[in-house]
């Protein structure tokens, strides 16, 4: 009899359930469900408040609501016993963080706070709450604390504790009725399991939590700010690993979302860094990841290595048995989109249309007619900020080298670069840092359906790029970990090395890189770095000046 | 009996005549032909072959063409008898060259040459001579030769000199079979009067002349290359400034163009500097210009100052009497342009169209809804390279500060502001030389069609803008012109100063600067002048090396 495991993938959008069997990995179903509100930064639904700059939020009922349609209707599309479902894993988008009450009630269900923006979930790319992450890094500096150290050396806005000062600041209400802060992708494990805990990728990457060691120390918080002496306690709980068990399926679960009782469920996941199971890295050697609308890096390693601007480097903290570390690219597919969706003229949307294809795909056609080097343009991917290795949010995009020939499929070539660019100063400063890299792995969908952008960043990074086949990474990863949650003796496995093996997605395509076209993008590389470490590391801060202005002219 | 002056201006695309009444200025009639092949650019008609890159021709027929068109039709709308014309002035865009014979018969219109591109019009802004421009500036630096201090110390690929010396290199034998390299306007002075005559402007702006003085040196030239031994004789001639009679109309151009016989002719005149009759500028204190695809600027002084990267300061330049001296944006409205109509979405097409007016219309009204500072963009107008005060044709555009949410017309703002500053820039230049300037007078398409662009102006330079209400600036300048040549005794003027008060433009429109707006202006242009001085003057020289991997991306 088979046995199948489910992944679920709690995207930014939407959330899928990916039913795969154990025995050989097959995707046997899959189902998605878009978050009715999705992204929450125009305004509150509740009250019709306007947002500030910069939010981002979600309802968690969106992903209850996701949840009850996803998993019954893999397990109907399989046509299975829910028996044979022996796990599960979870995996979200992170830090994407809600504030819940002792029972893991979100706040926001409550009367009390439905009308408070703060009691929502901050998700990952809510980025108002910078300026604590910027007094945090400056009180961290001043203390000469070291707990920053293995985290690339700077807490990002994005991360946990800028986002409950955030709250405890604007909403100190929300934040003394909230038991603890907690880790979308665990309040999730919450309900599944009726039981608390931590996923530890969570822990580590977002809240600074390392092993033997424990979080950031109270002294840190209560010099940020005395009421934030209870900032760990919010955060705490039992810590659980990747393809440990965070418990098994309660029987209001099991009720809900049509499972069966006692099935295994992991710890729960990133989004990201799960893509590593998927992809079957179970040892050191490639720099790999998930190429979309943003990229998440990731490597594995024997030891620890001290790598400036790369966000964590953490054991256990990827796959088990290894050191892995994070590094990323925050906007890649979503400034080619910006470019299309925005600067695409009338005629080109036309010839688009005519040739059936989206917008973006022609004008990466387009754009793929050039030579190297022919537009005569260079771009700062830094639409969204820079996440690796520069850590600053604040800084913004930059195009030189326009001419009157410039047109819209230039600059998206220049953008597609840029990110290719990018991701060459990640490989470099990791290898600059000691850590051997001598291959590279691409999931997500601008790897599977970009072939032009894939064979680039071959040229670029002058090495094999392979893209792998299944277009559920993530999911597929936490198929995996579900299986090892559930163990051997239930028809899962007892080692991730073995499930991984079996489970992991096939290659599909290996890009070999062009000597030629590499040695013209060197050129283009060179002047990258220089303008990347110009305005990147305080040759000309223009780009915050900028952002300045622009706050008070917003202001005034 | 009234009498009148046509006053004919030859621009980038098209040729207008203008007919003006001399007892009051009133513009009773214009007439304006398209040139038939406009600028070529692509491809040379007589033959396909593809141009190169930063190629510009005109073919000198298409003037031919236009001139008998535009001089009949305006005498003819204006119901007079052609002998009450009493003068005629051409003015045309300079430097536009074209190799001729002893007859003056261009080059190109023989069997011989008419396949050759390089017997055509190069353009003013025929910019492929740059290499022959950047060895003339290393050798007459070598050299130490003064002869270039008046003209802002750098020869212009737009010059005369380049020009020459790119045919002599690609086309020798166009070289040595032209007698004379003519500027088109003086060119069309010699069909009209039958005589070879050098306008002033264009001798002493475009081929360094001075009087006293003379060319530069012969050594300095055959230093260059030795064949250039004469290049000095091929642009020699009787040279005789605006308002001066280059002759008058001859038997065969009144036929031609149906004048009467006998005409004054005043000394041909560059499109730009052309502008100061129109305006009235007749004593040193203001900046004034013509704004639109590019923007030229200019000031009269009592005495000479040394002012780097101004491309001109010379006595009788500008109006007779004063020392006149030139500076510009190479790109103004024409990348705006270049915004509208290749990076506007097919929504705001339509949204454009609903409201009946231009996308860029529609997008300078969105541009001008935002705060000033609120896009958080900053932009280097350098499109066509930057000519006034870094005199870099290599140079390019460039923006930063994009994020997600930037749109069309904050690019547009950003644009519209970096022409601002680029005009600060000059302002502030002549003003740390000495020059004294306290105010700004503004022509031309934007100065007189777009409100929000000349309060900006305004704004930025914390000056009031002065905008005329002729659409015709130039060519009223010619007919100024043109009634000083035809002289009092037969219904003109017999000085410049009496015909300039009588014929100028009245003002339409003054813009008062806003206090709050150019306390923010001021933060932005301080990082303009940051970013203008890092590309422009060696801290960074990305976009020359742009060029270079560009160029080698082409030909390989």
């Amino acid at each position: 009899m088979s046995k199948y495991t489910i992944g679920i993938d709690f995207g930014t959008l939407s959330c899928r359930a990916l039913l795969v069997r154990t025995e050989d990995g097959r995707e046997i179903a899959a189902s998605v469900s878009e978050y009715p509100h999705a992204v929450i930064d125009k305004e509150l639904p509740a009250t019709g408040e306007k947002l500030p700059q910069n939010w981002a939020l979600e309802d968690p009922q969106d992903y209850l609501y996701s949840l009850e349609r996803v998993i019954p209707d893999v397990i109907r599309q399989a046509n299975i016993d829910k028996n044979d479902v022996i796990g599960i894993c979870v995996d979200c988008t992170c830090c994407t963080l809600l504030p819940v009450d002792e029972n893991g009630t979100p706040l926001c269900f409550t009367e009390r706070f439905r009308s408070e923006k703060n009691a929502y979930i901050k998700l990952w790319k809510h980025h108002s709450a910078q300026p604590y992450a910027d007094r945090m890094n400056s009180i961290a500096a001043k203390r000469k604390d070291d707990f920053l150290r293995p985290f690339g050396g700077k807490i990002s806005s994005e991360w946990v504790f800028p986002k409950m000062w955030q709250t405890l600041d604007e909403a100190p209400e929300v934040y003394v009725a909230a038991k603890y802060f907690i880790e979308a992708g665990d309040w999730i494990n919450w309900i599944l399991t009726g039981r608390m805990t931590r996923g530890y990728m969570y822990a580590a990457f977002k809240a600074e939590y390392l092993p033997g060691k424990g979080y950031p120390p109270t002294e840190f918080f209560t010099e940020c700010d005395p009421r934030l002496y209870d900032a760990v306690d919010k955060i705490s709980g039992p810590i659980v690993n990747a393809g440990e068990r965070a418990g098994t399926v309660c029987r209001s679960a099991a009720e809900r979302f049509g499972l069966a009782e006692g099935t295994a469920v992991s710890g729960a996941v990133s989004d990201a860094h799960v893509g590593a199971a998927g992809l079957g890295i179970s040892k050191p050697g490639d720099l790999f990841g998930i190429i979309g609308t943003s990229t998440c890096y990731f490597a594995v390693t024997d030891a620890y290595y001290d790598v400036p601007g790369v966000c964590g480097f953490v054991k256990d903290g990827v796959i088990p048995e290894y050191y892995g570390c994070e590094a990323g690219l925050c906007c890649v597919g979503d400034h080619f989109s910006w470019l299309a969706d925005n600067f695409a003229s009338a005629e080109v949307e036309k010839a688009a249309r005519q040739k059936g294809i989206s917008v973006l795909k022609y004008l990466i056609g387009l754009a793929a007619d050039k030579k190297p080097g022919e537009t005569g343009l260079i771009a700062l991917d830094w639409w969204n900020g820079n996440r690796s290795v520069l850590v600053n949010g604040e800084l913004s995009g930059l195009i030189a080298g326009m001419t009157l020939g410039t047109r819209a499929e230039d600059v998206l070539r220049a953008l597609i670069e840029a990110t290719a660019f990018g991701t060459r100063v990640i490989f470099d400063t990791l290898r600059s840092c000691g850590v051997a890299i001598d291959g590279f792995s691409a999931a997500g969908g601008i790897a599977r359906k970009d072939p032009f952008t894939m064979q680039l960043y071959s040229d670029v990074l002058h090495i094999p790029v392979k893209v792998f086949a299944s277009s559920q990474i993530p999911a597929l990863g936490c198929a995996v970990y579900a299986s090892v949650a559930a163990g051997s003796a239930a028809g899962g496995y007892d080692t991730f090395r073995e499930a991984c093996k079996v489970m992991k997605s096939p290659v599909d395509r290996v890009y070999y890189p062009d000597t030629e076209a590499g040695k013209i993008y060197d050129r283009l590389y060179a002047e990258y770095v220089r303008l990347h470490d110009l305005f990147g590391r305080g040759g000309n801060d223009v780009m915050m000046r900028l952002r300045k202005i622009a706050d008070d002219a917003r202001n005034n």
